[in-house]
């Protein structure tokens, strides 16, 4: 726009270039790649977030793997919980930035752990100095092929989950599956669950390796696993390709909402409800995707065969096929009208046309819901017969 | 980037936009213009964050304002001292969002009063669910032609200044000097100080109109002087183009640093040191754009005639051109060696060329800092005598 006597206009493009590398052995002596960015050799420094857990299994590692480099490090342990994902974490974390004097370009903050641990490390590095960078090294299946993708930091504010946070991409993400054999099974499932969600929703390929190889990847927990690799890549190239036009959600239409339409009042309940079985949000995001599809098979789209063919690969994998509130036309109904506030008064429901492909509906009624509600329960009678 | 089998790039960029307009009476009842952005009407919805100070002299005729647009509103009134631009006020601030239920596209937040209430909320709207609309109302002429241009937000955080923060543009800045009626002389001339800074470094038009008005405009408070709008469209063009070019501070040559390279450590000390008089933060910013004149009259730029002239022009706009700090050699290297860090290593000094036109150097020695000291008592003493 062009200015006039009055007005003054200010036009910039922020440009935003990083990249996800598969990598094994990210902290194996020898394999100088993590320090690739920042200063090297004797007088460098970094900072090393590790979660709780991660570290009781790799922190001897990792100190052994910097020390071979000479770098002098902070190690800050955080016990990155969903509860501790919080303003408190938060300022811990600044106030151990600050206090290590970090320089604001050369020491990339290095934050290794699951999606909670990533979130509230880049929503530091973020604010931190008006941003300084950092490193994701996702630990957990879920972290690796979703938080490491995505630009979005959070910590949950008053009982809200991410209520605050920003988008602030990191240099580049290390994805190293070698951490998963540490991983309990239903962390794998879990992550499988996200998987899933993009194979149903736009990637037949991906579909059809879950299919014939989800039981064994989710039994090797992808160590040594000949698919391991091609479902990483699929799964990060399939989230890179919806993220990149859409980085800083300004269009409410993503594919990537699919399971994330119904499951996130059930995930949240189920951890309060003793009457139910807890949900992981894994298991919560495959209850959505099945629920999905069978509005989907409901409106004459995808076939009865196709939507048991989710359901038995969703089991193959670990991940459940019913829950109470998935039956329950109620909670559906609460959980639909929350995610519509959450984009924008639509309701803008990712569905399976054929497994691969899909549409957006914005008609969805409380008696579809009733219906589809029913159905998943007959259909689970039916499979598990 | 291309991908390959193993490394897959992410390339995005956000376009920012926003524009500064020279309003008047933008608390006018039939002054439509701040209800432009976002839902109007009968259930419309508003948080207005006012400073302390300026709700003194205008909350009532806010809130008669916004009654006769049936407006419902959330006034938060913030004391935004530097004192008080900190995480407490910021989680004050979001404390009251959340619990106002704000809509996170339709009603933009409303920010009126200087530059520290400005900054505080801009860094609340920018982390607020990753970022809802603001809208910056300046009240103070620092505020005017220095925050209400920028991108930049932040608090306090461990005794440093603007420690975290963020890049988040607001929706538009409304430019209303009829607020500086009910400003301090010192709030006037402290925000010619930034004007003047301006002026020496790149503009030679602006320059001009401060040394033959600089006296009216500071006496006038800008009310109905001829002068008023020319000086404020020229010094937001001034920074805008400055700004625009470099609005995530990837470079560390900035133009707009001249003036803030000698005076962030006087001015912080001189608060708290009761041997010399205290500094504002323009008073600041005038004495380093003097001392730095000199630099370049030694280095045989500027004539020892310009720098009377800048010095009668900052004189007259009720800005002081002598301090102690400004003669001690050892505060105003220790200065320099503060404003290197931040500059990742090089002193990139802006000087002065001639007034209008400037260059960068990186080679000031103590020596240059002693002597330079030293001239500036003595231009003094010649300037008053």
């Amino acid at each position: 726009m062009k200015d006039s006597n009055k007005v003054f206009y200010l036009n910039a493009e922020l440009p935003v270039n990083f990249s996800m590398k598969i990598s094994s052995g990210i902290f194996d002596i020898g394999n100088s790649e993590l320090l690739s960015f920042g200063t090297q050799g004797v007088n460098s420094r970094r900072i090393v977030v590790v979660d709780l857990k991660v570290s009781r299994f790799y922190l001897d590692d990792i100190r052994k793997y910097f020390k071979s480099y000479d770098v002098h490090c902070s190690f800050i342990i955080i016990d990155a919980t969903e509860e501790n994902k919080n303003i408190e974490t938060l300022l811990y974390l600044l106030s151990e930035i600050e206090s290590w004097g970090l320089n604001r370009q050369n020491e990339p903050i290095i934050a290794v752990g699951g999606g909670a641990l990533l979130d509230i490390v880049g929503m530091a590095a973020g604010m931190y100095r008006r941003g300084v960078p950092y490193i994701k090294v996702p630990t957990t299946l879920l972290g690796l092929v979703d938080a490491s993708v995505g630009v979005k930091t959070g910590i949950n504010f008053q009982d809200r989950r991410n209520r605050l946070g920003s988008y602030y991409p990191p240099l580049v993400a290390y994805l190293d599956t070698s951490f998963f054999k540490t991983l309990d099974d239903v962390e794998i499932s879990s992550g499988l669950g996200e998987i899933l969600k993009l194979a149903v929703i736009k990637d037949l390929k991906l579909f059809k390796i879950l299919e014939n190889h989800g039981s064994e990847l989710y039994k090797t927990k992808f160590i040594n696993c000949d698919h391991s690799d091609k479902v990483i890549s699929l799964s990060i190239k399939g989230m890179r390709d919806e993220l990149q036009e859409n980085l800083w959600e300004k269009n409410l239409k993503r594919y990537v909402d699919f399971g994330h339409s119904f499951s996130p009042i059930p995930e949240m309940r189920s951890l309060v409800d003793e009457s139910v079985p807890t949900l992981t949000h894994g298991q919560a995001v495959t209850l959505d995707v099945i629920f999905s599809s069978i509005i989907s098979h409901l409106r004459g789209m995808l076939s009865k065969n196709e939507v048991f063919l989710i359901m038995s690969t969703a089991n193959d994998m670990g991940l459940p096929t019913n829950h109470a509130y998935f039956n329950n036309p109620d909670i559906l109904m609460e959980a639909l009208n929350d995610t519509i506030k959450h984009r924008n008064g639509s309701q803008n429901l990712p569905i399976p046309t054929t497994i691969g492909t899909s549409i957006f509906i914005n008609d969805l009624t409380y008696e579809d819901i009733r219906v589809a509600a029913k159905i998943m329960m007959e259909l689970n009678d039916e499979f598990f017969k």
